[in-house]
């Protein structure tokens, strides 16, 4: 996994963000969608963590690992002139406050990666909580109220 | 990249489809999405290999790395009961013939992975022509037309 996080910087900083979606409808479309996949793979590992679902390290893993690579993907599509206007959509804090926004999320999920190869229900516990905190406190901070 | 795609076959082997996704309809928007996301990185490459863009091996092979991971997930969301009656939508047939759908996608993956390694367009050219061509079969046969 370390060479794709690599190379998965290196996508993200070889080109410009603009240069990668055609029209902002598709970073628009593209960052939601990246969204849907990491919320999906970070639930199964929820309802690990909750006892809703029997707890099996390997896939818990490999679910850690995909939440945690989408969680580098969708903000290069955060491009210039794509907030929104509605409640829950995209504030404009995002682009002016750029440093602080998503950082704490990449943060936690490095952890996660880390506590899931422990191969141990608690320690995965243990890290799951910041990564949905951090989901939410970038929710509640970087969208419209 | 082997670990985790062992490990994401893990994850496909080890829970039913149907215990996944609590609704039908998440089954459907989560598979939407990761098409999205493999569309759009497969596009990244496909810029590169129609000359739109620079070529950089690197992102190249982060991008295929992203695109043949997503090729590996969406096919469990494909859960009973979420065939679509419009033109476009999911065929009958993907049921019926579950053998046959979405292999020849995966395989051509594997096979543009092992060619994004040779840091060399024209060998990454030979290799992306038969994604596509497995993409657009795929659509073909089980599609509703």
């Amino acid at each position: 996994m370390k060479r794709l996080f690599l190379a998965t910087l290196a996508v993200a900083a070889s080109l410009p963000a603009a240069a990668q979606f055609q029209k902002p409808e598709d970073a628009v479309k593209y960052r939601k969608a990246v969204m849907t996949v990491m919320a999906n793979h970070f639930g199964r590992v929820g309802a690990m963590v909750a006892g809703r679902a029997p707890y099996d390290a390997a896939a818990a893993g490999a679910n850690v690992e995909i939440a945690a690579e989408m969680s580098r993907l969708p903000f290069i599509a955060f491009v210039d002139g794509t907030a929104g206007n509605a409640k829950g959509e995209s504030s404009a804090k995002i682009w002016s406050e750029r440093a602080k926004f998503a950082k704490k999320l990449q943060d936690e999920m490095v952890k996660l990666q880390a506590a899931a190869k422990g191969n141990n229900l608690d320690t995965l516990k243990a890290a799951f909580g910041p990564v949905g905190q951090a989901c939410k406190g970038c929710h509640d901070d970087f969208r419209n109220p």
